[in-house]
């Protein structure tokens, strides 16, 4: 079991209140606890909480002129295995595929099966179905798209990131989730919360993370092209189709975002106290190097920007 | 008031047993009143009934190999008014909408709105906002994007069709939904049965006809680029972000579209008997001509093949 | 076909503000059709409109102090048949029921089925199971629940009514459901605008109607104790497990209902100004004679009073 | 933090077959998380799961003729405090709950709010609102509702277990419930996997613990009148108006429950091999005294028997 400390720091600057919607609360999940949350708003006003049609918690938010920031955390408790290794983990026909389940064999905004089922049967219809072709078309991505920050835009879709094999975790989940739909398989874009759990640490900010889950009998499972081992201590964020479901900030307007930090970090179970200082430490080395990382980012790929005027 | 006698017939041809997911039948609505339906089939199985996320009534069935045929018939009434012409209708900022609606201003497949934000602001941001814009978007696909059958591909979406300025209801109503998502109104994309009332027979076989559907003030509001002014009759089918959540029927596998027939024609209110003679006769003729124009038509643009091998 | 001019208006006084919750608005539904509808409040402000589980539209609404009335009017079109006799219709045993009607086969406020399990196998279990019992179960109450009104309390249940002999509609409707229950069919209760066609006039100033809805295979059937034979031009208004979920006035303090009128005239397809004319003067006669039955009165049996301190 | 081992073994005689509807899975829930779920049948075949419109986790299962047997285990984590004291908790006055909360203000099968509006003014009304008065009542009933297994029937509701001042967790739950909304507080019932821990063994047997949910800003809080201090280690598993929402078991016929354990033991976090040795001996030791007193125990109180024929 691993107890890990999730949130997020978000600023922004905007010359006019910009409605917006953020999703950075954990939902409900058989296999998550979420504990002691606290969202708290500098120059913004909260608008209404909903769930959206995917589960995912939303909260409107108006952004007021001049700087304003939102910061979220809370602990969160998973369970100690990594991500699930069902490798006899049935493909289930379309057949005998619960209703709900259908929408998620189409195509959609950045995951545009229909584009790409020529390539997705040429390269992976040898490979025996179920897990092990999700498998492989998650493995094909990891090896075939580098993961390189900064050189996807967020019009992206799964066909651009194929044919340029680069991307960021975004893209390259796209990628997975549009290649598994051609074979009919329920295939989501999921975001979560990940800390570096007996992984090297690879000097990047830490990120919201986005990967995929397919649907095998069972269940979603996680796919995630970005590791080709099972991530210990996800914490699940969100889900949809696409990223145009699960953004984590969809602005109607033209704020622009002025800092980022995402942090999960897992904590002892048994001495709290001496773990929070420790912590507390390491995340402050943490932040600085985020800071100092952020004027060099793009902006985050998870972020949507809709409608306004177009940024010149 | 309009009595109007809808349905369609379709016939498919499949060597292997083909799953599919068909929505031929009109949900409960405010202002229709759908009665004596029937629905049946021939050389193909019902596997279940179940409404989607959009309400839509979707029918899953299982098409037998060989020859296969699905014929819906009901009688639908509606209000004698056409389309409303609501000129005062307000648009809601976004921080008014109410939740439900936030997803219909975002992209999703088939109206990538983030690739024509640019355009949409050069072009329409002069207009007053609320009605007058969308209706001049609306009027401006009318008048820019000529109706052509059998020059679009299935993967087409708004930004192909404004690029090429040509295509059928499906492609211009997809390029009505992506401007006016651009500036921030909820849009949807939606199919009806649309009778010929008080219009020239175009001489074009009779197709489930695809509009754009703009929330304004008050409600969902018909902007269909097909005609120029208000269409009476209409028979709301089903409705979704883009065609991939409307599809008349959805293919797993590789069913080949035989036959294909679609009608909505309307009866007195008072002579049924007689009515019933004349308008069978008319059915007859039409259906002549549908049956004779079929072999040069391209597949129906409102049909969604998914997954399956591809066509070679 | 019928047209309906249905609506009602309703007038409170309180010397407090008063939260309520109304449902007067029929929903959409296949077989009616709702035009023209408008809502409006002398004295109270509107604070927000939803649909409940059952998908009754509820309108939240603040009965400010002094007198307040809220006034509703819409035009119904409904099919020229009765309500159906399906009088071969199947009972569906429990474990082919669909699964979101299985809780109406278990008991409810107002119809407590498990009080009543010994009464209904007793006087039912041999009669033929399906429609033929509901049937029978219906008639039964016609004949030994005498219609009374100002005798039943807000407070009684099927088993107060059935050990009583006497109700109103509500009261009858109850019982039918508790009954139809004891045998596992799914059963409901249900109020409509009913207007009176093809009946004689029997002087009671007209109510919302409350009456059963069983289901069977195919849908939910209509079962009125009301009448013995099939009423024509029925607006269906509400649903629900019984009279708690469907009350048209939920009203959160101690308001009164000083007025009170339900109107449901149908009007002819196509003489509309005559008719309108004529239509109008047989409200005013009708509705003089409700408001001089008003002082006679007992609270109409569909409002729910809840909460609020009790009255003396 | 507490990790739990839920779970219960229910055992049934039936001469027919039997369709019935379990509720034994907790649901996904922030504060608690729950793994490895194993589910088993003998002499009874799953027919379906389904999530009813309060969340519940609803297995469809037809218990075939003879004896027949479910089981059901998990591993559950939850925070290591207790129920929550909020004794800020504000209540919300009618006007300002969000709507979906209505519906828990209103009366129910077995919490006849409306029968009992008098006695919980005359009783209540002088204690300060919100939390205090909630908490007031709970303890009202914890001190003048004697807790005595066998006594009180399954017709039982509200108003009869204050009448005669004894019943079981479920009658004293349905009694706290009518009370506070005679308040207009929206109560709901619960039910819970209730593990002993920092309480005196009280030798009665393990059962599903019912107890109740007040409303108050912020959310649902435990009110349980079975204890007059906070709960540790509560797992939630379902809920509804009353105990006719959320039974474990709802049988369509005359099956008869032969044999009944539930259990939920904490394990220690730390020492899962030693733990679980120790941890099953615990087990048979109590499974034993379940065993040893199961042929006293009446039918288990948050039993539902539905329809079929009455019991002699």
């Amino acid at each position: 079991m691993y107890r890990i400390k999730i949130g997020c720091q978000l600023g922004y600057t905007t010359s006019t209140a910009n409605p917006a919607v953020f999703v950075v609360q954990p939902p409900a999940h058989q296999r998550q606890m979420i504990e002691r949350e606290a969202l708290r708003l500098i120059g913004a006003t909260p608008a209404g909480e909903f769930a959206d049609t995917f589960g995912n918690r939303c909260q409107r938010i108006m952004l007021l002129p001049g700087e304003s920031q939102l910061r979220y955390e809370a602990l969160a408790t998973v369970p100690p295995e990594g991500d699930a290794i069902a490798s006899e983990a049935r493909q289930v026909p379309p057949e005998e595929l619960p209703s709900h389940l259908l929408r998620y064999t189409l195509p959609s905004r950045y995951a545009e099966t229909d584009k790409l089922l020529g390539f997705a049967w040429e390269t992976f219809a040898h490979v025996p179905r179920g897990w092990t072709r999700a498998r492989a078309i998650c493995d094909w991505i990891h090896d075939h798209v580098e993961y390189k920050r900064g050189v996807s835009l967020p019009q992206w879709s799964a066909a651009d990131t194929i044919a340029r094999r680069q991307g960021v975790c975004r893209d390259r989940a796209h990628a997975v989730i549009a290649l598994c739909r051609a074979f009919n398989m329920p295939a989501r874009y999921a975001v979560s919360y990940l800390p570096d759990i007996d992984v090297p640490d690879d000097g990047i900010p830490m990120d919201f993370h986005a990967y995929a889950e397919i649907w095998l009998e069972g269940g979603w499972q996680v796919f995630d092209p970005h590791d080709r081992f099972p991530r210990k201590g996800r914490v699940f964020l969100a889900c949809g189709l696409d990223a145009a479901d699960a953004a984590f900030a969809t602005l109607y307007g033209g704020a622009r975002l002025s800092s980022f930090e995402v942090w999960a970090d897992p904590i002892p179970l048994y001495e709290p106290a001496r773990a929070q200082a420790r912590n507390d430490a390491r995340d402050d080395a943490r932040h600085d190097r985020a800071r100092a990382a952020a004027p060099a980012a793009v902006a985050p790929p998870l972020l949507a920007v809709v409608g306004g005027a177009p940024l010149a």
